[in-house]
């Protein structure tokens, strides 16, 4: 007998990401695999770099996705645009920014840290103080939405600073991209990373980035060659560049590309105001189960995501017991807490394909059930009613 | 009307990557997307790592797919095997040989190159001489199947030689792993990688790696940090790594991982032995046909690849134009020459599930097809007959 297949079983995924793949997304990756050079492959990739632009709200050429998951477009911003001895301001409000510090440091950079708590937004005061005291710094980075907190930072107003202090500007958008509102032309933002498995709702392992003009000139004067040949987007452009004719860098992942077009598609075809709105409708219904429940969101009401939901788990209820019940009896993942915040909270994703009616109510339904039969302390019997207004509303 | 779906159109990959990938494996891509710390598929992952190690021969637990394609498989062995002012000895006979010398640069180390012809294998005589003139370097690195020629160089001896003078090994495998022999124990590779999209018949977007003790050993005591925080080893090692805890690094790109799993259980249920065979045999017709033709091999016979076979292009003879002729009307892709070879040579892939009969058929019924409508010099109707004796031999 030979070895045997993988057959997953079907999950409904409400973590911080993955997010649940819509079956036309799953089945476009299954295409038949073509050249990465063929005609009709680099037709598709101008779409893709249409249609990114669009979800960006740009018209930044450099525009494209990173053949590798988010943490790899986190590595080609600082790589490409940090220069050895470059002085970057890093916000740090939960475990992203700490990634941050960790890419300018081994980019030989120089990190100035802006620290806030952990499930609060970038403070734009902090942000300013550090910019004066530092005339030296050559760029800001921070994290649009911090996927270990639910916290949403104020792009517009720290592009705003950073521009006035002459600094560029490094985005975090994982879990940002789709789920609510970034513009990257009009907040003036010089480079931005996504990934593909949050609000795009597409499987893991493609990151979209988009470089300003700005940043393009940075990259394009350099002193240093980018330490990463991967990554360096000297050589990344002449694949993904315009025009019919490509130079081979590496070989494009077709298939998951397929993926992320048909996300892309699908994105447009709602239309990006419409997937914002969705997101915070479904926010508000999941809001009002929680807190009916007696559950309490870490993050300040005024700088919540939508997508991203972390509350406090409740005394003396066992965290993994919780999860692996979900997982075994309703086959629903929720994350759990990251780094300081690992056993203090769970994050309950409602992003892309899973911002949906029916994962609320099977999400509030056997979060209550599990944590009633587990004698938690939580207000029973309340959860559904409070969410009907919050549905009708 | 809204953006439309991207359907591509069905090709026969003879190219040299991405090649055919079976309906088995792209089925299994589009199963349903599960977490990526889901018990279920670290469970998967596991046999992932087992069915690797059983592809590579080898029994180091440091075996893995990195989440990015084999560009990025090679860069993890530069980054984390050489520290700033390292020497390492390249040996270049093709384009790959050029890139790990970037990689060595850019990774802050010093390469010294041996040049072989483009075409030839890596001469074992001129390998030794570098090392006994260079008592300090620290690594030699050579490509075992230069994919821009089709010509195996010897990794058993070349490694031999590197031990004789304490130099750890770096093996580009990309084109070899599933279509020749490699084993990585027996041999004592000490740090290699490959691709899915060549002789595994995957989808493109992982490479496979794999790492000795003796290389661990150096990771492990590095005096500086991997300049990488994505291809890190020692951060990689966490999610990757043994025992059901594994901490968080990156979200791995679930569905590519489900295809190399089928991939490489199909490798498995076919067995490895007889894997090579077939690929040694279907060149043998490959080759009766293209030379019965008249097209000559670039590189010589006894050191010459299996699955992938790159043959002079006939004098006068409009390249771009065969190919894409070849295209258009029998959708079969090959491949050109890259680099110093472009123009001159085609390169003919016969990896993985493209190994097969019925490919070898249309590859030179097409070629001689097209070449004989453009009245190219080349022997016409003797290729068939000169097939049947390699297909029933």
């Amino acid at each position: 007998m030979g070895m045997q297949s993988f057959n997953p079983p079907i999950r409904t995924l409400m973590g911080p990401g993955p997010s649940d793949v819509h079956p036309r997304i799953l089945e476009a990756m299954s295409r038949p695999t073509i050249g990465h050079l063929d005609p009709v492959f680099v037709e598709m990739m101008e779409e893709v770099k249409g249609l990114l632009q669009y979800a960006f709200q740009t018209e930044n050429v450099l525009t494209m996705p990173i053949s590798a998951p988010g943490s790899a477009g986190m590595e080609s911003c600082f790589v490409n645009l940090v220069e050895p001895g470059d002085k970057v301001i890093v916000c740090q409000n939960g475990v992203f920014g700490g990634r941050m510090k960790e890419n300018v440091e081994r980019s030989g950079g120089v990190a100035v840290m802006v620290q806030d708590a952990w499930g609060n937004a970038v403070d734009p005061q902090k942000v300013e103080d550090a910019l004066k005291a530092n005339p030296d710094a050559k760029i800001l980075a921070f994290v649009q939405a911090e996927t270990s907190t639910g916290a949403e930072s104020d792009s517009k107003t720290l592009c705003e600073l950073a521009r006035k202090h002459d600094c560029l500007t490094i985005v975090d958008a994982v879990t940002a991209l789709g789920g609510t509102p970034i513009k990257v032309d009009e907040w003036q933002i010089d480079a931005i990373y996504s990934g593909t498995q949050k609000c795009l709702s597409c499987t893991p392992g493609l990151s979209p980035v988009s470089f300003s003009e700005r940043a393009l000139d940075k990259i394009k004067n350099r002193k240093s060659k980018v330490q990463s040949w991967f990554l360096d987007l000297n050589l990344v452009m002449g694949y993904w560049g315009s025009g019919a004719k490509r130079a081979y860098h590496h070989t494009a992942p077709i298939n998951a590309l397929y993926a992320l077009h048909e996300a892309l598609v699908m994105l447009k075809n709602e239309g990006l105001e419409n997937a914002w709105a969705r997101h915070r409708k479904n926010h508000e219904v999941l809001k009002a189960g929680l807190e009916a429940m007696g559950l309490t969101f870490i993050v300040p009401e005024d700088q919540r995501l939508p997508q991203l939901n972390a509350v406090s788990i409740p005394e003396g209820v066992d965290d993994a017991l919780v999860r692996s019940r979900l997982l075994n009896e309703f086959n629903l993942e929720i994350g759990a807490g990251l780094g300081d915040l690992a056993g203090k909270v769970w994050r309950i994703g409602l992003m892309g394909h899973s911002s949906r009616a029916e994962n609320i109510l099977l999400c509030i339904g056997a979060l209550e059930a599990v944590l009633s039969d587990m004698q938690a302390p939580i207000n029973r019997g309340v959860a559904l009613g409070a969410m009907q207004s919050a549905i009708s509303g």
